[in-house]
């Protein structure tokens, strides 16, 4: 089976919006195993929008259209898509109490133009709105199909899981549940994270079709994940494949997995500390707030995050966390501010960071030198050394990712 | 003069890497004049590159193609042009030696693979690399033509400013130069601003074509933009209209707008810092950090911020910063934290935050509760506070950037 998306709207053709959509929509429907070859963006514009449509219609089974359904007139996807299906756009009863519905709810007034958002073009089927004021449509072309969501992101998501997915596996004939599960690594490269997952691949390379399926998924500073999906008649058998692919995977990565699904960084370190029954404070230097920022993104951080301290200047390092006369960029400065922040926090666990951001040298080493410490009370502090590259901010985002998953792993290997 | 964007990349298809490349080049195009009514993204496989190519080149004068020019065997989009011009494809001399430089200056063995990114469609010209190692395309097709870039951003963006803008800009018989300036404006929604700018935008209705335009760009956490563009006989000309639209843009918006071109909040703070000779404390309670990652991003930033203080735990806000026993969301905490961030630090200016991140009450208080407080050598503190909508990251957000800006407001109405 296969898919593609279409992007509607002026602001994307001028840049002055990201499509995140799209992509988004991309792997929805490769984690359900339809072929998507083609996206394309257009402009607000009837012509233009039914040409994409007929074009992307002729070499594909089914289009996903986000955008274009809101009340103004420069909202016209309704519209290219009558023209699409050759057919009248009406206005509808229940979708006209649907959007008024979804007016009473939000205690809105319903201007006269939201009556635009219940016109639907003849044998186009709704998808109720749980999010936004617009309803989306399933448009039936021959044997194919147009599903028309809206531009808001979340609106646009919860449609896409609730409606589109599940019509699309029903019309591919597919049988039984896909379920996937997505493993978040830090630290390992992409080429050699390839290399220790290679085993298994080629053991599923050989099961072929209708196995199990990973996929590599860069996401920047979230790390690199890997997404495995299964198939199978019920969701239990799903499950137990996933599992089992998950302790493959476990074997070849090892720590360098460190949640599963929505475990972030900072949610996985708050629930070893949680285990753990101890609190943490933090002391920055380069990373500047960044360390305390990530710890404080888990709901509940107040439970195991004491606070942190910021010593950018050299002189607030020496004041406030004890340290001695010599460079602030070394191993004894960082770990002299873990100590220190610990003490002064009361905390059990102090994270302490310090380095070059760039772009001028400090104490003569180059932009990217930087150490980590954890003190942790009864022993001598530890201390690990990084070189990272890139811009100043890179820099800094990298140096407290890498500070904070040095710490996860330290607090998984205590047991 | 029409053009369009292609983006190769099966990762894009699969949804792996969100293309950002599009929006960027759309936004450069528009700003030049340049209608773009169409972006495609389309997978590694030369046939599809090809029809998309040509569908692209039917439509528009000129098609930017990005990505696909790596050394690897799925990096196909050489194959795609040659076939689109129907030439062949040849290894380049000059092609070979501006590889081998790449290799050369960066100390790194070339592979045999390489050489694939020294081969050119016949009548295409080169486009000489400064970051990577894949030279960029010039192909004409007829009277029309396309751009190929890498996919790497940096790589990209470098060559369309050096490279195809200008001949672009050539091919499109503009006379004259066009230069942008950029106003940043915070606290201020997208409807409210328009609003205010209508009476000018009016006005810019009337001179029409040819005269300056005015260009709303919604950058999240970066505030709204106005990209003000001016076309001239000579850059000096360009200069002076963006110089009047400012002062009449300024007159409009006010303190609105914080910043110009590249300057962000962190490094406008910075210099009305510098200007007054002062230092900056932060002291932070649910931003947790995010304040002082702001102000420490900005280049030399140890030249006027001293540090901050992250009391995430209530009792480490009273252990360090002298609060009371009343509540830690309030108007007088966030005084207090203030005024004792500026001692603790030795700093001239003391800015905390305190507020609720949710998605729990705290003391009673909604999320999205929250408080900034300034304090002055010789003054009160002064308090302001927030009330912020959103998830718990988007409320820290936006009231790290909300403290920033009243901070900002404050410094320069002191003038």
């Amino acid at each position: 089976m296969r898919a593609e998306v279409v992007a509607v709207g002026t602001e994307l053709l001028l840049g002055q919006v990201i499509d995140t959509n799209s992509a988004w929509i991309a792997e929805g429907l490769a984690a359900v195993a339809v072929d998507c070859n083609y996206q394309t963006t257009v402009g607000d514009n009837v012509a233009r929008i039914s040409e994409v449509l007929k074009v992307a219609l002729a070499r594909s089974d089914a289009v996903v259209v986000c955008g274009g359904l809101g009340p103004t007139p420069d909202d016209v996807t309704r519209e290219a898509l009558a023209e699409v299906m050759s057919v009248a756009l009406e206005r509808d009863p229940e979708a006209l109490k649907l959007v008024e519905q979804a007016f009473h709810a939000r205690h809105r007034e319903m201007s006269p133009s939201n009556k635009r958002q219940a016109e639907l073009p003849e044998g186009a089927h709704l998808i109720a709105q749980r999010i936004g004021t617009a309803p989306g449509l399933v448009c039936p072309v021959g044997e194919r199909v147009i599903y028309a969501l809206p531009g808001v992101p979340d609106e646009m998501k919860e449609m896409f899981e609730r409606a589109v997915l599940p019509d699309l596996r029903e019309r591919s004939g597919a049988p039984g549940v896909i379920a996937s599960r997505v493993l978040r690594t830090w630290g390992i490269g992409e080429s050699q994270l390839g290399e220790m997952v290679a085993p298994r691949l080629a053991i599923l390379d050989r099961v072929g079709e209708g196995g199990p399926t990973i996929a590599f998924l860069a996401r920047g500073l979230e790390g690199i994940q890997l997404r495995v999906t299964a198939k199978a008649a019920t969701l239990q058998t799903a499950r137990a494949t996933l599992d089992r692919e998950e302790a493959a995977l476990r074997e070849l990565i090892g720590d360098g997995i460190f949640g599963v699904d929505d475990e972030t960084m900072a949610v996985r370190i708050g629930a070893l500390l949680i285990a753990r029954d101890r609190t943490l404070a933090v002391a920055e230097s380069y990373t500047g707030g960044l360390v305390a920022s990530c710890l404080v993104s888990a709901p509940g951080a107040s439970r195991w995050f004491r606070g942190g301290v910021v010593a950018y200047a050299s002189s607030a390092k020496r004041a406030f966390l004890g340290l001695g006369e010599g460079p602030v960029v070394s191993s004894d400065a960082v770990a002299a501010m873990a100590s220190g922040v610990r003490r002064l926090m009361g905390a059990d666990v102090g994270l302490a960071t310090t380095g070059v951001a760039g772009p001028e040298t400090q104490e003569g080493l180059p932009a990217g030198t930087a150490f980590a410490g954890i003190a942790l009370d009864g022993h001598e502090p530890e201390v690990v050394s990084f070189t990272l590259f890139g811009e100043r901010q890179r820099i800094r985002e990298l140096g407290a990712m890498n500070s904070l998953d040095w710490l996860r792993r330290g607090l998984e290997a205590e047991g």
